[in-house]
């Protein structure tokens, strides 16, 4: 499955010899991890751990806690690096500690204040769309202030919305899982529809609809869930919906309906932020979700049908018993990579994966400058989707190294009572 | 793992010769799903499919549709015995159609009717506790009027609240699926304290724990989610939980809580019954469900925090990724021996699975006799579990053969930034 260029990476054939910038420098390296956590966060920071100590045994690692907060406050640590590392490659969240803050330029100084009061002039962050932005005003600023930093970023996010690459570690693990929810959740509503007849099932992707859209891999005819797949890219209109529910549930008895926790309005904006709450407490921190409850209210009430709300939530970026191998393999080596740039004196780049080809899917690593990922938001290709659940084959297609199986589920062959004397 | 006597079913080496009270009989049995499907549903009836076909190809198998109102209302269709059926054992949700149905006398007495106008005196039900008391109810109904019926019941649930049996099918499956899920949302958290802090999770179960508490399962050390457990069998307090919750916080810095959708207030009554929506609209259509959100507005309002609902929701009973093996192969030897208990000419009673040695793990079927089971429903033990989520050894001995795997989550060894120079 894997493409001849990468597994000349993974085997460390193109090393190169250590270059003058990193010689240059105190041989520490802070690494950060920053955003929600997805599946293989931890795997990415395994490929780069393994990388630095095979590359030069004598390097001080220094964890960063808690995300880019760890930055600013100094909350630095150093690794032991003669633990075993093993099963970081499969354990879900994020082992040095994630987390969620928009930096202001305040910020940014005493970031890089606080690098330097530590010496370190070499940082890896992995993280999402806005981790990729704070490391470009991270890489200006440390310039502007005259500071040798070395900027390494190394992709992650479920939603799959930064630019430039094919995919996001996080994503096919969680597009996976996704899949096979929403396979298993319309089977199961099938069996159950003379007791509740609609679904709404509500996926992450924040304003994207590339997680959304997956929902749909399974669906080989018309009759399978999901029956309607609502993305972000699209303004909503819940009539609508409500219309075509009736229409699907009048025909087949049940409804699966898929929908993005980004659902916008007429207006632009979302639809619903409550993802978690204790608004009023913690003042600026809303997040995404809880779009479905409002809809399984209009359902209910408009149409009189029994419907119930299935939110993923937050196995979508941690599940460990629906990781996509593929991901898993992807995420070390990206990680692997981002070491080797720092030892070839690289800066103000993130390392993401390339499709060489689609059948058989090989891949490879290549490096992107910040100013061509920071700011942009990837979205969905609109003719992947619509909103009947029907997937185009080109977006099946680029889905399937991603997934664990690729199994459309069966109705049983029937016979009619009458015919039972002659054919038995 | 499976114990000998298994063995011995499985390869078949039991086959009785047919009886007198088979034979006097039309070679017709109707099969009924009935209630909440599980992840191995249909693997129960794949077995007893398969069996039937060995024992006696010439038999005419009836699928009652949709569950007991199939019965009453006498939607029956024949299966087509020459088709593949392979794929069954894998397919979540019921495939002959389920529901839920309390039964009248009068529609008791119109299903006996219905299996009369079609000549069918043989009904095997797969089913949870209500539906084995709807057997039970069903022998009676038929020797009241008169009729030559037998009856065998599969038992099936989630909620593992069946007496009599070691587990039901389908537990095994669910168990495994939450244990993972409460593992890997307890780590995300964990990584994301700095940003959200309180998790409420919620299992199904019903009225009973066995689920809730199998969320423990990983749990190795205090510091491991998840910290607190709610099981309906005792009396839920909430202030208890916020302070509990507040205290926890405080030191570690998050606190994930699992609760039962079944959890009630010292009047006995569930908290919420908020499972589906449209109660307006469908009189009498309630499911337990939503205690959660309610747990978190009460968290974020009292103490502050950022708190996310989890609600584990309906891929408990249909996840196929996270399907026991154990579980499968259980569900289908079940089906088996139902077919087997036919042919002798049994009736009366359901086929469930013992526990005949604990490590290594062994089991067989037996048979129970529906008054023995009808109308009881089986709690947690007590001693299994605790409110700080510390589960018993002989609980976590018991549920071990389920799992798929029995891996808790690590931390990272660190080293003060001081010691640098010295240990570098």
């Amino acid at each position: 499955m894997v493409g001849h260029r990468t597994d000349r990476i993974m085997k460390g054939e193109d090393d190169m010899e250590l270059t003058g910038s990193w010689t240059r420098y105190s041989k520490k390296i802070a690494v950060i991890q920053a955003g929600g956590p997805t599946a293989v966060l931890n795997s990415s920071l395994y490929g780069f751990l393994k990388e630095i100590v095979r590359m030069d045994r004598r390097t001080n690692v220094i964890g960063v806690h808690q995300g880019l907060s760890g930055l600013v406050n100094g909350d630095f640590f150093r690794l032991d690096m003669r633990q075993p590392l093993d099963w970081l490659k499969y354990q879900p969240g994020a082992v040095l500690g994630s987390g969620r803050m928009a930096l202001s330029d305040t910020d940014l100084e005493i970031g890089v204040k606080q690098l330097k009061k530590a010496d370190i002039h070499v940082v890896v962050l992995i993280g999402g769309n806005g981790t990729m932005w704070a490391c470009s005003r991270l890489v200006s600023k440390a310039q502007e202030i005259g500071y040798g930093l070395q900027v390494i970023g190394i992709p992650k996010t479920v939603d799959n919305d930064i630019a430039g690459i094919d995919h996001t570690p996080g994503f096919p693990s969680a597009a996976n899982f996704v899949a096979h929810a929403v396979r298993d959740l319309s089977i199961d509503l099938k069996a159950m529809k003379n007791f509740e007849q609609v679904r709404i099932i509500e996926t992450m992707g924040r304003n994207v609809g590339w997680l959304t859209a997956a929902s749909a891999f399974f669906k080989k005819q018309e009759e399978d869930g999901p029956h309607l797949v609502y993305v972000p890219e699209k303004p909503f209109d819940i009539n609508e919906m409500i219309s075509a529910v009736s229409d699907i549930q009048a025909r087949l008895g049940y409804c699966v309906v898929v929908v993005s926790e980004g659902l916008k309005g007429e207006s632009g904006q979302p639809i619903m932020m409550d993802g978690i709450n204790g608004l009023k407490q913690n003042a600026g921190k809303k997040a995404l979700g809880g779009v479905g409850s409002v809809l399984r209210e209009a359902v209910s009430n408009e149409l009189g049908l029994a419907c119930r709300y299935e939110n993923l939530g937050i196995l979508q970026r941690c599940a460990s018993f629906a990781v996509s191998k593929l991901d898993r393999i992807e995420a070390m080596v990206l990680g692997e990579r981002a070491a080797q740039l720092i030892f070839q004196g690289e800066s103000g780049c993130m390392v993401g994966i390339e499709r060489l080809s689609e059948q058989p899917y090989s891949w490879d690593i290549r490096k992107i400058a910040f100013d061509k990922v920071a700011g942009l938001e990837r979205e969905l290709d609109s003719a992947y989707t619509n909103v009947t659940g029907t997937i185009d084959p080109s977006y099946r297609q680029w889905l399937s190294p991603f997934m664990s199986e690729a199994k459309s589920y069966k109705s049983l062959k029937t016979l009619s009572l009458l015919d039972m004397e002659e054919t038995s």
